[in-house]
Parts: structure tokens; C-alpha cells; sequence
């Protein structure tokens, strides 16, 4: 049934639906609606009725026409490969979509031949197999990711570029339902010494991935993730055996994990004192700003989206804080004089990615719109500026200021920033 | 670092960690727990952190050793392919691994030329396409689907097979997040008429595979679904477009949807004739018993898994209702006479699957393990003796009754069924 021959029944339709979504579509006659059912009867030649399709397989595989890709920086051992935010829907991100940030390439380990060691201030060292792991209590929970460089790239004033996409600026974030041991389970296991305080975790690819995590957050929340939306890790997400460090910067979700080393103070490996760690505008660097703060991206209409016409339409983008629960997302279509309540779908899980709506009526100006969040600390996603003042320009990590995008009259949208806020 | 070359220290590991789990341990010395380390120094020939990894890609891929597969049943144009339930975790299913039910294959349809025609007892008989239907409010919801076959293979006292794997027997179950528009949504943009009280949803596959659905029904949860986990539903989950009902049996959830009529009675379809109804042990037969009833499957242990060894082990399974929420899950290792409840992992979301975990020690003698689902309707799972006293034994449809694993002395697991209950 192609809708490319009746582009006059298509438009009426397509104008009907559009405005109907107010409740204030246009006047039907019923001639008007006798026509459009008049003209639908299906021309044999087109109709998939008359055609057997294809038969069952074993591994399902996406419509020619649609396969979503993620975008790659530098092709070299350390890179990353960013989620298409804006071609998704809902809160899940498809394994093989996950977003990548890699320091030297993924290793090729072999389930039966991996081993956790947990060491330092325990009573107990213990070695653990894989089935040793998946024999404990297992939990299963839904969680977003993103690497603390997200959205860095297009922070300084002095490249701020206007045609990006969300993909390429926000594109280090996904959502997975993650599986696995708490990380407390076995620190239990192994006895955690008086004293102790942070713990070491090192990843066994080239780079040697280690980073310090405080002891409470990983007794808290952290797990030893082995699974990622129902089955195994893929290997570029830490295959067999990843913590996963909810809510927290991406890279203290340390891969291909190897070892714990129990502590009493952080271990400031190289990569929390050469990187990862946030310049200030006053010449002082903030070190261990582990928390991911609460943050939105408009995902529809960003660029290279652009409105064929003026009348009703839906923003949609994710929202998401480390700190817990998004309470409130605000949308403004104006610039940011005024902020109207987002619609959230539920359910609403602590960091996690929420997704959020808000219908506006595009009268076919020139306009700016914005988003901001709201999570259960109170915590409000600040403008460019107050990052600016609080935290200089110097820095390209958590960059979680309220994203905005130009409409122009033409209806081609361009993301926009500071300047236009 | 291979484990195979240290089976001792791995063997003590592996007790370790699994009787550690009840936090009744084995003790330690410190001795033991040095030599455990000691042992542990990697050898350079297979330490992965001596050799540069695979660089970032555009489309991720599972390792080489984990390809889960669906289990194809005839390969003709009317088959079905089932979910590996055993190896998954969580709930969220793979989309390429979400069963199908196909009753004359898979239509190919491109996405520009789909339309949908809403018509019969309306106001406005309307034609929309997709570029229509995605601009209206959009909702995702993580949801099960469930053929109303399902388990019907194993159900007759003249077939009872026990060595049938838990995807064979049930794998006509998956979980998604689904993302589309209300069909009341739609349906008020049409204008119901007053009388109305059913639809008849007809997709555009070769079998124009039609159903009919209360009107109450759609309008209370049903979506016109373009979204799965993220992205765009796949061709044999009915792309473009699907409709789909929470809770109600697989094939009322029509894929390919290409007309929606309204209606004031059920239009009797072949569909839901000679096909989708339940004979009954009376004579009489069943027909629109469209609910799926709350059931539950233990995934592990389950065939053709072999328990090594007795101690502590985690059953783990799914739940699920189609009225609601799923309350408790109960775990009965002694064959039904004494039952506990199982722990439930959050969120608990009304109609989707819910993962339940139950700890439990294996003496090494010949025991059975059951689970049995309670929902918030205050509806148990049978037994299948239940079912056939309810239901005689001429349906294979709706088959919800309590499975059961027999553990024999060996640790080797097998299906059971009523006669080991």
C-alpha cells in the first residue's frame, strides 16, 4: 500500500493526525472521510497478503532499512564509539549499541580461564572462577552508563560547534538492565579488615584500567555485572566480568576485571591523576568527582532534524542523575523565559535514564529549546554559565549543562548553546 | 590466567564461595588464604594486559562462545522459533532472540508505505501512516508476550517427554520494552460511535492473521507498537507496526496491523475458531480466553543442567501474570510439601516477567523442585492436576500449570510433571 501515489490523501491524513493530537483537529466531512476509505483499497501488486513471507530463523536480524550504527571517534586503541540517542526510543539501548570507551582496545578472554582476585586489607584473599561468581545471589537492575568526558567535546567556548548531533555530543550514555553479584557479597566473603576505606580495581586489558572507589559505594550499590540486558556481556563491555559502580563516572566501571585490592586510602593510579580529574577556573583541579550530576538531552527535534511545518509536535529526550531519581523535567520553548512540566514515563528508577515528553506548538518563528532536570536531592541541571563560573573552561569533564536547540524559521534545527540561553 | 592447570586451588575456591553464600563458610586459615594468592601470579604467555585489544566498532558483537540461539520447530511457512530462557538473566529479551509465531511467514514491508486503516463503527474513518502514528504522545512500557501455546507441547499425560529443556517446553515467552501509541489515542481521534463495544485487528502477513478484541481492552492498555527495546520493532515482530495488548494471549497482539475495525460483537475469525479456542474435558469449548493466567518456570536447575555437587545452589526462574502484578513466587525442593517464598528482584511491573531467586541445599538424594506464581488478583498457579480436573486433557492451549524438575542422585535434572507432584 503506497502512500507515495496519493500524496494529496497522505497530507490530508498526516494534517488530520497531526493537529488531532490537541484534541482541535480540522473539521471532517463525512465526504471527507468516505474518500479517504474509498481511495485505501489495497492494489494487489503491492499487497504483502498476497506473498508468504520468510520463515522463522534462529537469530533475528533488523529491517534492511533500519540499522541504527555507532558513531566512532579515531579508529585507535584508545577510542570510543558514541549510542545513536536520538534513532532510540525508551530507556533500553540494544546491546550491540552500547556506547565504547576504550584505553587500549578489548581483550579476548576466555570465560573459563578468568579470575577475580580479592586482596589487601581483607582476613581472607580469595580467587574467584566464574562459576564461583555466578553461583551467588544473583540481582538483576536496570541502570544507565556514561563516561564523565560526555558532552566534553563541545563545552569551550572556543569550539562550539552548531551542526552536531546528540549522537556525537551526548552519545557516551546507555541504559542496560545489568546482572550480577553485589560486590558486598563478597567482600563479606573475603572479610574486610577495621580500617579500610577505598578499594582498588584493576581490569586485565593492555591498559591496565585501575581506578579507587570508596568502600561505602561499593558496598552500597556496585556489582560485578556478568550479565547486560539478559545475556552475557559483549566483550567490549567487560566480557566475562565488569564492576558496574551505578551512577557513578563511566571508567570506575572498570572491565575485564581482574583484581580488588582492599585499602585504606585511594590509590591515585594514573588514571585518576593524569586523567579524570577537572581543572578549575580558580587553577586548583578537582580530583574523584565520581558522581554523575543530574542531566537532559533533547533527542527529538535536535539536529539534523528539521520540522516540515509549523503546528504540533512532541519533544522527547532522556533525563538521568546519579544522585538517585529524577523528580522533574522541565522543558522551555522559548529560550528559557518560561519552563513547563515534561511528561515522564514510568517507572521512575533511580539512576536510571528517564524518558521524558512535552507537546509545543511550533508557530514557525525562530526559537530556542531547552530542557532541564530535576533529581531527588533537589538538584537542578545548571546553565552554561553558572558551569562556567563554577568551573572554568578548562575542564571537559562533566559537562551536564542544559542542552538547547535552534529552530529557524525554515524549520532546520542546530544545537545551540550558552549564547543562546 | 587458566584455571583448568590449578583444579585443587580452584576446587577450593569454588566450595569456598558456594557455602560462603549462606554465610556459613568453610573456615580459613590465613595459610590457605595465602597459598590461594600465591598461586595467582599470572603467566605473562596468557596475560590479556600484554597484548593491544580489537579497536572500537560501529555494531557490537556477542563473543565467539556465547551464540544463544532460538529453537526453530518445522521450518514452514506456520512455525514458531522459541527464547533460550535457560541462558538468559533478568528479564529483558534480546530482541534478536524474542520468539516468533508466524502463521505464513514474515511480510516485507517497507516503512514509508505502511498504513493503517481505522474504520467500521466510527466517526471518521481514517487512514494513517507511519510518519502519523510516531508523532503522536508516545509511550514505552516493559511488557511480557506469551503465545497462548505455550507449554502446550508437554501438557498430555500421552506425551510427557523428560528430557525437554526449558526453552522447548516454554520458549513461546520473551520481555520487551515496547514503544508506540495508545490505541485509544487513536481511537478518539477517530470517534468511537455509541454501541461499540469490540475491534477486529487484521495484519498484512500472507495469513491476514485477524482477531477480535474487546473494545474495553484496547482502550484501557493496548499500544500500536513501532518500538522495541530501543529501536524499531524487527521485521517478525511485526514491522512496521504491531498491536499490541498486555497480558492477553501472543496472537491477539496482531503484527504487520494494517486496518483496525470497530465493531459491537466479535467477528469470529477463522483465527479465533478453529484456532485459539479450548476444548474442555465436558464436550464444550472455550473460545476468547484471551487472559494469560499467572505462571511460573524454574530456569535453573532445569534440563539438561547436572547439579555437580550437593550444598547450596540459587533457583532461579520467571513469573508472570497477564492481570497485573505478580505478588509471590513460592519454591517448593521437596516436591510440594513444604513450599517458601522465593525473593522477588524489583521493579515489580505489572504484566512483564518477573525474575525470582530461591537458595536452597541439594543432600544429593532424589528430590523435585516446583515453583508456583501468585498474582495481585489473588489468582495460584495450578497443579496440573488442577488443570485437567478444570480442563480435561483435549487443549494444548493456555498450559500454566506448576512445572516440576526432578534432581536424581547423579545431580542430573529432568522435566517432571503431575505424576512427581
Amino acid at each position: 500500500m503506497s502512500g507515495n501515489e496519493r500524496p494529496k490523501l497522505s497530507r490530508r491524513a498526516w494534517i488530520t493526525t497531526a493537529s488531532g493530537v490537541v484534541a482541535a483537529g480540522l473539521v471532517h466531512t463525512q465526504a471527507d472521510a468516505m474518500r479517504l476509505v474509498a481511495e485505501e483499497i489495497p492494489q494487489q501488486t503491492q499487497d504483502p497478503t498476497r506473498v508468504p513471507g520468510r520463515i522463522v530463523s534462529e537469530l533475528g536480524t533488523r529491517a534492511p532499512a533500519e540499522q541504527p550504527r555507532r558513531l566512532l571517534r579515531a579508529q585507535t586503541l584508545s577510542s570510543s564509539s558514541r549510542t545513536p540517542l536520538a534513532d532510540l526510543m525508551g530507556v533500553i539501548t540494544p546491546s550491540d549499541l552500547h556506547f565504547e570507551r576504550h584505553h587500549a582496545g578489548v581483550p579476548d578472554i576466555a570465560f573459563g580461564d578468568h579470575e577475580l582476585l580479592v586482596h589487601g586489607m581483607v582476613e581472607r584473599p580469595m580467587v574467584f572462577r566464574m562459576a564461583d561468581l555466578m553461583r551467588y545471589p544473583q540481582v538483576s537492575r536496570i541502570r544507565f552508563l556514561e563516561c564523565s568526558g560526555n558532552g566534553g567535546g563541545v563545552y569551550s567556548r572556543t569550539r562550539m560547534p552548531t551542526e552536531v548531533t546528540v549522537q556525537a555530543m551526548d552519545g557516551l550514555l546507555s541504559t542496560s538492565e545489568w546482572t550480577g553479584v553485589p560486590v558486598s557479597t563478597i567482600l563479606r566473603e573475603v572479610g574486610v579488615r577495621p580500617g579500610a576505606s577505598w578499594i582498588l580495581a584493576e581490569g586485565s586489558d593492555a591498559a591496565v584500567m585501575s581506578r579507587s572507589i570508596p568502600l561505602d559505594k561499593v558496598m552500597d550499590d556496585s556489582l560485578l555485572a556478568y550479565g547486560q540486558n539478559g545475556e552475557r556481556l559483549r566483550p567490549e563491555q567487560g566480557y566475562p566480568l565488569r564492576l558496574f559502580n551505578p551512577g557513578y563516572e563511566g571508567n570506575t566501571s572498570v572491565k575485564w576485571l581482574r583484581r580488588i585490592e582492599v585499602t585504606d586510602r585511594p590509590t591515585h593510579t594514573r588514571d585518576e591523576t593524569s586523567k579524570y580529574t577537572d581543572p578549575l577556573g580558580d587553577g586548583t583541579v578537582r580530583q574523584f568527582s565520581l558522581t554523575m550530576d543530574a542531566k537532559s538531552v533533547i533527542t527529538f527535534p535536535s539536529y539534523p532534524f528539521a520540522l516540515p511545518e509549523r503546528g504540533w509536535w512532541e519533544a522527547r529526550g532522556l533525563a538521568w542523575s546519579g544522585r538517585g531519581r529524577i523528580t522533574r523535567v522541565e522543558v522551555s520553548t522559548d529560550g528559557g523565559r518560561r519552563w513547563v512540566d515534561a511528561a515522564l514515563q514510568g517507572p521512575i528508577l533511580a539512576k536510571s535514564t528517564v524518558r521524558f515528553r512535552h507537546l509545543f506548538e511550533w508557530q514557525g518563528d525562530d526559537t530556542i529549546i531547552l530542557s532541564r532536570a530535576t533529581d531527588e536531592t533537589g538538584y537542578v541541571q545548571p546553565t552554561v554559565q553558572q558551569l562556567w563560573e563554577a568551573r572554568g573552561e578548562r575542564t571537559s569533564y562533566h559537562q551536564n549543562h542544559q542542552r538547547a536547540w535552534k529552530i529557524a524559521r525554515t524549520g532546520e534545527v542546530t544545537f545551540g548553546l550558552g549564547e543562546l540561553v
